[in-house]
């Protein structure tokens, strides 16, 4: 209990005063009796949330009441301290929403003494999003739109002043915002929405500066969208800006396809079409806003209520997007046009959002590394931790994050498309009919293999072999692992000609042999080129990690990171075989997912994420692995597989055979499958 | 002399120093022998150009040196103290424009000794535009879109960074700006403009802080267009942002007409055909872009040379090109959606100019006094005179502007249409054909007058009496004028029914009588409704500007300033007789022109106006006619013909008939005419 002289509940707001101490932040203060919750949270910096200006319409500033004595905090929280259920909060109960039992309206509700306040999550402001994997922080939901509901002063003959004015200085005195900008499209609503809300309205203010929307009455909803454009793909993710939660997510081809299936194919493309660059540009906007609007449907809102977009991309997809001509990043110095963030009207991309809408498309990292880049490395965050992280996303190029808080590295590592499929004989997108799990019996030389779209493994019923088109990126990186594993091919990559005598999967293949994965129906086989283009894919990945590693001064990684499709897909035991990445301890390599997607999501819930990576992005040292000489040798070094690595023993224990599963299930029985591959072994 | 030591003009700056004083400024100061000439004059703030950036290559540092013993000064400024005639001046002369005799480029010529170095004009930044009217202040030049040239780091691979961040670092090392902001129609041209030029740009800056236009290599001119869109005619001029001069000026109908012809019956269209203000914007918005591309034509450059507009308008035109509902400024309480300047892209407005091109709309001083009426103001400046003015600007409504530099009143009037010809039996829109001037004879009660179109009088030879088609305002208020004078009406406004026996002209109309001023052709006769409408006009604007004078705490003003086109084509004289206006020395009654096209030159000239409009619009009292119950006093009282005032013995003497003019030179002999018109009086 406190010193001072308590307040008599009684007293009825005349003179005395009450400690009030909120929960969870533990923050505390004395108020004249008589205080509203609302107000005496305010005045402590409590994060309690209120849309509608503590007019007890928006339901926002929900508190509960801890009745009892709270030894910890000094305080005797009785019932009687807080003001009795009111008119208005009934009147929110019975016309608005009920109220949980408990459940009082900050606004409303005024305290007579002593009270602990908890301010449940859903009544804070600043929530925060927890993402599936624990090992990332969580996302914190502070939007840069905002909306704001005001009673603004109706107009005055004596004192005639614009609806604009009035409804800034309604803000200004409720909201504290000031020096306000307003789009041409807000003034053209503005007029109408005053008067259908009877003078009252909520604004929707972007970044606390610009008013872009008004709507009459009380509005509680808003939207925006993250937006990730791949060179094959595009995703949407629609999110609900309050509760930070996203509500639809939808994908599409990216149609630039069209014109070139890889990106430097499309900057050919606008090489030997001059202007070729704006249909590409006009195609990647009419996908986006398709998607969008698709996005929009499921989750069961008008695009127009979305009213923020973020967008990454890859360096060319990223110009692409913005409408300049990608052709400079094709050749060197590979210039980018713009690096810095780019904040503009969503309009000027023609997204078919509300017309106020913003976007906001992350910074570039260097020509090669692009604001995907920067999705990833806001979501991963490794600029935040003490140990050294590896960030790898991998596509046509891999990108290459290394570094922890006190300094960053980052390059682009020419691995070509081997590992998304293409350039390999039986390649393909990973698309559903793809291979994408291989496993060798090494006595046998026999494969088992599992396709995208099915669970059944290839000598498991259900499993339809006339099903399977090709091999995707995470197929060929097992199987070529599988293939060394099994004796297949030795440490140089070559396909061994005495495996032929063994099994007939091995067959002369011109000069060179080849392995036969697959021969129901379509056959799918794996040659020496194909398995020389893994070798020279990984190679540059590794050289380009190594001259990281290098620059940092750091002999090895204390984790790994691997993003995008292809780090989604892969079984990091089989990239680490392959020896795609450094050393590093087996739990500690892991899949980032779409990180850079969920880069994008960040900084589209969270404001001060934009500045955080745009600071991130100015300091990251960026390394051409073209004109570094130490590259060249990096990369002969580790074209030899498996590439040295002290992990190795532990990772050939660690990748076994699978268990024939009896019902179908993933991952089930890899005890029974770890023993048979012991066996194997054995023998 | 100084009393330091001088500098050895020989020592080639090692060690000296010199005197650099500078003309007109007098600004003065020492700097190292081997200074340049631009360098000193920045050093001392003095105002002089360069767009290269001191290169020697835009030529706008010119320099002339003064040559002798300057006394006043204290220096001796000698030939020899000045650099020779270099290799970058001789280029300039020969490649790009050839340096009068005297001249010397700032950049480009240094000192070795005292001299007297004079800036003319055409090397100023901040030049003077110099007004026809002797009474009204120059306009400073100093656009709010400015040049920029700089040279921009090619890009380096071992330092990634976005063209626009090289463009910006130049822009900050050159010119010292900072926080820039880009458009996205920007960078889409940036990346061609830079390699083009070889990494030599001029870039558009506006307001120091938004890029908005870009092009290679030197560029040392742009454009400017101020626009006054009137109820019925719309007028633009183009400017040269750089010299101030007006290249061309072209005016068209306002297509609204169709609509309505007067703000009123427009308005009621909206209220008629809801949607219907989308039509009116839309034409308003084409008509002005085919002004501007038309004016452009006219002054040999392309639309797109045009970076900046600036635009004023009543309120209701105002908003019609804003594209907001005018409807609520047709009934009480007169709500503006906006009242402040509206600063956005032009392409906003669709006005067809460069891509990046601004435009700012004036502000709007109430519901009835527009950013026409903000024009006015900006263009007479009141509130920078000690002397109290009216400035009066006549249409369907009048606006009235009174005060000085301590404070300031406005209000608007509602005149009705009569002094545009509205409402009248012969009335008409000052347009060829239009009576604009009438004399009558008081003896003889004939009238003798002159259309618009013709410089003839009635009785001249060249007069085409088939011409008239009617009268106009400025017409009506002289005829009306003159019947008082002659004595065919009385001082109640009611033609006289004796009149009618001493001449055929006044003729019975029913009840009342008329006066037939013109009879070939068509007839034009002053009814007494036309009487009647005259004397409600007059009186409700000198009620209004009694209601300001009272307000004001004034009895009589110092100077009367008649803008817009009835003021321009009024005689004062009339307006004083008929007591339009109240009382003045004659010699202070003058017209203003088209103050509002002024005001939106200035505006678009000088950056700093813009904010000094701003500031003078928010500070003016706004008076309310409607609701003032003084007004109706003032009202009845001024119906009366002449009202009553000091000045009138001295008008009626300054009101004279005009002289037969033998060589139809207008304004010849008003000294016969006088004496004749004293003949008259005599009788």
């Amino acid at each position: 209990m406190t010193s001072r002289p308590e307040s008599d509940p009684k007293t009825d707001g005349q003179g005395g005063d009450a400690l009030v101490v909120f929960t969870p932040s533990g923050r505390r203060g004395r108020f004249p009796t008589g205080t509203r919750i609302l107000d005496a949270a305010r005045a402590l910096g409590v994060d309690l949330d209120s849309v509608c200006g503590g007019r007890g319409i928006c339901g926002r500033c929900q508190v509960v009441q801890s009745v009892g004595e709270f030894a910890k905090h000094g305080v005797s929280s009785r019932a009687e301290h807080l003001s009795e259920f009111g008119p208005i909060e009934r009147r929110y109960h019975e016309k608005r929403a009920p109220l949980a039992p408990g459940r009082r309206l900050g606004c409303s509700t005024t305290v007579f003494g002593d009270v602990v306040i908890d301010v449940p999550p859903d009544s804070q402001v600043h929530r925060q999003v927890v993402r599936k994997r624990a090992e990332v922080h969580a996302i914190k939901v502070d939007p840069v739109v905002r909306l704001r509901y005001v009673e603004v002063a109706p107009p005055d003959m004596h004192e005639p002043s614009g609806d604009l004015r009035r409804l800034e200085v309604a803000l200004g005195e409720e909201w504290d915002l000031s020096d306000l900008r307003c789009d041409l499209q807000v003034l053209e609503t503005l007029q109408a929405a005053l008067r259908a809300g009877n003078w009252r309205v909520t604004v929707a203010v972007h970044g606390d500066r610009d008013i872009i929307a008004v709507w009459p009455d009380l509005g509680d909803r808003v939207y925006g969208a993250a937006v990730d454009i791949g060179s094959t793909t595009i995703a949407a993710h629609v999110c609900d800006l309050v509760s930070g939660d996203v509500i639809a997510s939808a994908g599409a081809m990216n149609p630039q396809i069209r014109f070139g299936e890889d990106l430097m194919s499309r900057v050919s493309y606008v090489m030997m079409n001059p202007g070729g660059e704006r249909e590409m540009t006009a195609a990647v906007r009419a996908a986006i806003r398709d998607l969008l609007r698709e996005a929009a449907a499921q989750g069961g809102i008008a695009p127009d209520e979305i009213l923020d977009v973020t967008l990454v991309g890859n360096p060319i997809m990223h110009h692409l997007l913005l409408g300049l001509n990608p052709v400079e990043l094709g050749q060197a110095p590979f210039a980018l046009t713009v690096d810095r963030a780019v904040d503009l009207p969503a309009g000027a991309l023609d997204l078919g959002l509300h017309p106020g809408a913003r976007a906001y498309v992350l910074p570039c990292v260097a020509g090669h590394v692009g604001a995907d880049t920067a999705g990833v490395i806001l979501s991963e965050a490794p600029y935040l931790r003490d140990e050294v992280s590896l960030v790898v996303d991998v596509g046509t190029n891999a990108e290459i994050v290394l570094g922890n808080r006190d300094r960053m590295l980052a390059a682009s590592s020419p691995t070509g498309p081997a590992f998304e499929g293409a350039q390999i004989s039986g390649g393909q997108r990973a698309a559903p009919g793809a291979i994408e799990r291989v496993r060798i019996d090494p006595a046998t030389l026999e494969p088992r293999l599992r396709i995208i779209g099915s669970d059944a493994w290839s000598d498991e019923p259900g499993f339809d072999a006339a099903a399977v088109t090709g091999i995707c990126g995470s197929g060929i990186i097992e199987v070529v692992a599988e293939m060394y594993l099994a004796g297949i091919l030795d440490e140089d990559g070559v396909i061994r000609a005495d495996a032929a005598r063994h099994s007939d999967r091995v067959v002369q293949d011109g000069r060179t042999y080849a392995y036969v994965l697959h021969r129901s129906g379509i056959e799918v086989r794996v040659t020496q080129n194909d398995v020389r283009a893994i070798q020279l894919a990984k190679a540059a990945l590794y050289a380009g990690v190594r001259l990281l590693m290098d620059r940092l001064g750091v002999d090895r990684v204390d984790r790994i990171r691997l993003a995008g499709a292809f780090g989604s897909h892969i079984d990091v035991k089989y990239a680490m075989v392959l020896g795609l990445v450094p050393d590093c301890a087996l739990p500690h390599v892991t899949s980032a997912g779409n990180a850079a997607g969920t880069g994008a999501r960040i900084a589209l819930l969270d404001r001060s994420a934009r500045s955080e990576i745009e600071r991130t992005v100015r300091r990251i040292e960026k390394i051409e692995t073209a004109v570094e000489p130490r590259f060249q040798a990096h990369f002969v070094e580790a074209m030899a597989i498996p590439h040295k690595t002290a992990a190795y023993p532990e990772l050939a224990k660690a990748v076994t055979l699978p268990a024939r599963k009896p019902s179908g299930a993933r991952g089930e029985g890899e005890g029974g499958d770890r023993r048979r591959r012991r066996r194997a072994r054995a023998r």
